[in-house]
């Protein structure tokens, strides 16, 4: 049942890039708070902030072999995503992995599993998100799969799906809906722009969202 | 019952600031190793070190109502104290909120859940101290309660109490306590200087702390 | 049965400081991917990368009394190994004792605990490497051992064994196994450096560790 | 600091009785949804419902030394409460002194640590809820306090605050509260048994409860 | 973006039948090692072994109000499987519920958070598997969504899916692969049955495997 | 690096019965409170109790193939004790296994990972402490060792030392030192019957243990 599968659909460049510059958090609210994947992957140093087309990998635990193997599917401005068919916080992935992907245009990995190496990851500025951080290397022993639906962070996610990932954390959206929630996501933006100055001058979310009403409906009290 | 209390009673502010000065670890050695909450919440960069009133709150698990009507309560100089009434770790508190906080003298947020944006809120130089940081963003469906007693981080925290947090975690002072404990924390910052230098010059605690004897009551053996 | 093991032997300081060099990751995978302490021991601040001699103390949960005695014991070089007698996130380790054991020539210190003032850790350039990071300091009440065979963070060590630690974490070789293990690391940093340039240059591991008739064997297909 | 508060007040007995007929579930309701410790302290045994008195415990992490104090202060119809001032998972308490508790009237122990001699503890009718089973002793090295405010299971307990167990868990109720909370933890009880029966019955909670509506306005939609 | 799906498809009764009657780590091996819940779900009593069609929920932290929905949406021989949106251990489910699912043909439930009444549970009959047991209630504030996909347990879950669960834990099995995985499956219990009486016989697995020859080839020695 | 070890030296029988009859708690005493395996290893069943020589297994992630070359190293009253080289908690023993294993007179199964087919495992009486029970089953491509010297649930265990376990958790006692244990356990076991009957009687702890003086000395204060 292990297998590759090689030609996987990807969203529009431009609208991965626009999702990328809109950050989780907005893309989250944007599609309507989903998506989110657990806040045990945590980047392994801050400031990136990246999104791009999974390329997906199903190991299993202690073994990577299959990355090698993904790497070959790599096209220029993907991001591989690996979950391990069980928990294990071993480091999969370091900075040979990383060169070689690098090299292939990937822009980042994000792993329920543990990553090494990452002081050398920094220096390259290949960010990853990760459940570990670990010394611990894997063998090569036994075969996944790549490109087939995965669950990773508690998130479903098929091969071309975009990920959208910087220092909250990481979301996905799915291939289909990329440009109905870019959309969205970009009509928050400019809401927030106007909300934030409102706020900055010392205005209350209170009145700016007019919720007192509502507030004092559900039986709220001021003593 | 959700209620929000509305004139709290609060500590000397320069007896705040002294707290602030000596530090999360110092107050909490100066009021007997006590009121230090868990050491799973972390502050979201380094370098910050504060002391504020707390103007606590209690949201239900993924709403972020209650934020709103906290920051009405803000005087300068508060932190405001977040708990969920059960666990969850869901960005309660992002750049918006944290815009409306320092326009109205908030300090900083001390929450036993999830905060989001951590770019911009390291950027605004408004400190969290948190049990996670995370994408997911909440709803404004159900009320709580502003200003009652609450447990975070394993501690209970009454409104007013000051709350001392820095690299190392939060401690909380009840109110009443402050000036006492305040008294024993500048005494402890200036033995510390003393037995630094010595330590520094290579003399052990064994011996500074008159140790050795008491050791070998107990049955101590060198071998 | 408390005891203090005064007359530790050390591996060679030449090898030592080899191993350092080489790093956690790759002395983990030199002695057969082994050695690696839990994933969940994490360095205080990044960038620091020693090597050093265990020193080994065994702790009452909540009691940092034999820290004083084993700074009597170290040598220039040596690193601080502590475990729990039960598990306890309870800030040790301070400036003060860092400021200690600094001065008679350690190195670090590596943890299955808590450790506090960490930004004071930090500017004294004193790396931890530690389970948590907590307020909350302990007592002197309870006796324990120095130098005697301890877990920490899942691994046996016995005093005198070498302890690696970086940003990946930290790897324990035992002491008769040193100078062999430091052989086969640095015959793998030399092909690793080969290995990098033809993955920057885009060749795949695929082909370069010739994976690919045994990857089909296994039964992997491509669809 | 450390202390034992001697004369504390309870509530009624036939209140308590009424509370812990109830259970903890629905006295959880009937007090707002509040009170509930965490779901972490599990029964060592299934089947005990109690309802009592605290006698609260706050112990240094791995000491034991303050729960024989405690059992001079016990009541009949009081109930252990333990709080150790840092996460431990040590066995606090076995069969010695649950004999010398069960001897004194004491129900059972709420404990925020480890508890050991299960099987006897079970053969002895003597139920308690902690967050571990753990082999390992403690030891009379350090005092603590009894009878002072705790945190326990995340929620804070004051002495003689009622305490409802079972086999959902921990729920507390403030003294002063109980007697309101019982009148509506009885409410709540007549009234479910009339819709247990209509349930059976094969009728939906959405006619029961009249929900349909509400659902529709929230924008759920049926395709 | 909240729905309720209405007609779902589901798999052969019979099918489902065999799947149930073979037990979780049977199918789990039947379908290649795949499809296995979180070991965090656990049964609130032993003994049950269930099969059934998945009636999927997606819910807010907190909030069980789409459970009163999905239950109209069950047909005899369904199973409640529910994902909250966010992680929660609250008990979204207890007798009252239960009452009314199984008034409807329901056969269990697999909840990915907390779950309440478990003595009652017990006694009706109703087996949950569940990641905790509490005492805390939720509230009916905001909606979710019926029979789309979830994520359970780190498995992705459709509407229709076959689950099997037992002591060991829970397996889903994709509707469409139900036939085969159940052909695999009874394949695997014949040939299961041979092999008990040899080894209970004292005849070795290295033998009747014949893994002699390949262990030496792996390389390992005999000292 | 991969080996096994096949003549093993064990304690005397009776003593290892007597440190059985004794129970974990107890043992774990006479040896000075030490030797305790993590809490977070439980049995799969109440009510067993029993003590065996180790023969250890260190097993890669996922992987259960020593299982079957230790099976074969068995003795009448051994234990098997199995630490993955990485925290995995899939079933790596199952119903099959233990029919093998107790055709050769092993008591029992100790494992730091998890266990599976547990309802057969029960009515076989083949009892287990594991960390986890898990549906999923492992692979055999991968190979380990037999009879080194392991870490499982924080201690370290040599092939031959005695295991202790019981529903309280599982002790290690060093093979040399198992006669001078049991001779201390024994002692305890006289001493504390004679306490229970006293404590029974309602006298209290603090007058038989004559405590009194020592807390007033300590600075303990009744109010």
């Amino acid at each position: 049942m292990a297998k590759v599968v090689q030609n996987i659909i990807r969203a529009d460049a431009e609208i991965i890039a626009a999702l990328g510059q809109a950050g989780a958090a907005t893309v989250h609210e944007a599609q309507g708070r989903s998506g989110c994947m657990s806040s045990s992957l945590r980047p392994i140093y801050t400031g990136a902030q990246i999104a791009g087309s999974a390329v997906t990998i199903s190991a299993p635990p202690g073994d990577n072999w299959m990355i090698h193997v993904a790497i070959e599917q790599l096209r220029d401005g993907d991001i591989l995503v690996l979950a391990p068919t069980s928990p294990c916080d071993m480091g999969y992935f370091g900075d040979l992995l990383a060169t070689s992907a690098q090299a292939r245009g990937c822009r980042g990995l994000v792993i329920d599993a543990g990553v090494r190496d990452v002081r050398d990851l920094t220096q390259m500025g290949f960010p990853v998100w990760s459940r570990a951080i670990s010394v611990a290397g894997t063998v090569k022993e036994t075969i996944g799969s790549v490109n087939v639906p995965i669950v990773c962070g508690g998130q479903a996610i098929a091969a071309g799906d975009v990920i959208v990932a910087d220092d909250d954390g990481v979301v996905v959206v799915k291939r289909a809906d990329a440009a109905a929630v870019n959309e969205k996501a970009q009509a928050r933006l400019a809401l927030e722009d106007a909300k934030r100055k409102r706020l900055a001058d010392g205005e209350l979310g209170l009145d700016i969202y007019d919720m007192r009403s509502r507030l004092a409906e559900k039986g709220l009290k001021y003593v």
